[in-house]
């Protein structure tokens, strides 16, 4: 007797750093080829599984979205541990989950949740070398809240999309956009300033490299080259050169997807 | 006319993943050697540091101290930021000042302060795989906090030093010692407990592997194997069999040195 075909959903969190992002590449390692190699050492079976997000090379997770199909008898919320023990450290299944066979991670309705985070200080930390973009000017907090309010709403964001991709529509909804200071105050050294700025966003969908290019513009808002005010005006541009510069993908981390249906 | 001798003073981070350790040994990479390297490369003296603490290999810091003489003309203050352009990004300095020439960073009085970092929660999670233990079961919070308060002041921790380490006295002072619990907070997943679990001290010196056995025996006390209580009798009986294992190197960051002369 055959077992029955379920589907199911995998929450994955990893450090991209070693990682050319997520989807397979030929000869390159990717958090994809990492989860297909592991299901099959799991099950026997030629699993591919389907990604939520296909994340940028450097780019991290906390909960990315894995979805597969498999007849093996392995209880679904078990495939967390058992895939983990075939998994390399800088990957781990966070929870497992089956969900109806008609359910696709890209084609669904969902809130996704990133982070950026900037190490604000006179000097880098080894520690976040990998994880945070490093930022050593004095930065606006004000000026940098302020530019977040402009964000929210439902908007074209065209100038905070990478040219060339390719979308039927670039209008998205963001439902929040915060960003705070944490102090990292473990030393006495004497800095002026020694934090983590996190940047939290929360939408409905995000464009090719739009968090990074948000993160951009709220530097260059944060070093006074651009005046929050102005943040309507590029929005309304819907013209990619209006925005500032993509941050580094080091900084970036996909915290959440949220499905609602 | 040749430049006259100084003694620099350099405070140094660096994760110590990649590395065995702060000493130099031979055919292994280690902190000290990459300082060395650095220095000659800058300056092209043969220059030996001579550093504050030999870490283990594992080990992070953010605040160890290395001292070296020099003739170069580079100005003390400016030693940090020239010597990180030759060392790797895992090594940062954080500051460098001019000490006096009899000034010796192992033969000065001083007060140190070192974090051990245990991530609480179900499944690991790839950020923290090389600066925090992992530790999925429920630690007794309350417990751990009633058997720091034993460990304060000056005491005989031979029970707390690893067998084989020549010492005059193993009598040290510790002059706070507290464990926190840090939300991490970042995702609904549902854990009942996802927390960075930190405990911090701060003495006038340890012995060799000390804080890693004071957090063994500190887990040991969380997970209801030790009664805080017990801790007394414990450090009295001076005998490294009687307290708990020696947590695992990569917990460990040496945060902080502060000369008190």
């Amino acid at each position: 007797m055959e077992n029955k075909r379920r589907r199911i959903l995998l929450r994955v969190a990893y450090d991209g750093t070693n990682y050319h992002g997520w989807q397979i590449q030929p000869a390159d390692n990717t958090i994809e080829a990492e989860l297909n190699k592991a299901l099959f050492q799991l099950t026997g079976e030629q699993i591919q599984v389907a990604g939520a997000s296909r994340t940028d090379a450097g780019v991290h997770a906390r909960g990315n979205v894995a979805v597969f199909d498999t007849v093996s008898p392995i209880p679904p919320e078990k495939f967390s541990y058992a895939l983990n023990r075939y998994l390399p450290p800088d990957i781990v299944v966070q929870q497992s989950q089956e969900v109806s066979l008609d359910f696709h991670p890209r084609h669904c309705v969902c809130q996704k949740t990133y982070q950026y985070h900037i190490l604000n200080r006179s000097l880098p930390l080894p520690a976040y070398r990998n994880t945070a973009h490093f930022e050593h000017g004095t930065l606006d907090m004000e000026a940098m809240k302020k530019a977040c309010s402009y964000f929210v709403g439902e908007h074209d964001f065209a100038s905070f999309c990478a040219a060339g991709a390719q979308v039927q529509t670039t209008v998205r909804t963001i439902y929040d956009l915060e960003v705070s200071a944490n102090e990292l105050g473990t030393d006495r050294i004497g800095e002026t300033q020694d934090q983590m700025i996190i940047i939290r966003v929360r939408g409905n969908g995000f464009l090719y490299n739009m968090v990074r290019i948000i993160a951009g513009t709220l530097l260059e808002v944060g070093k006074g080259r651009i005046p929050p005010e102005k943040i309507p005006e590029i929005i309304r541009a819907c013209d990619r050169g209006q925005a500032g510069p993509t941050a580094p993908a080091k900084g970036l981390e996909l915290v959440e997807i949220e499905y609602l249906q």
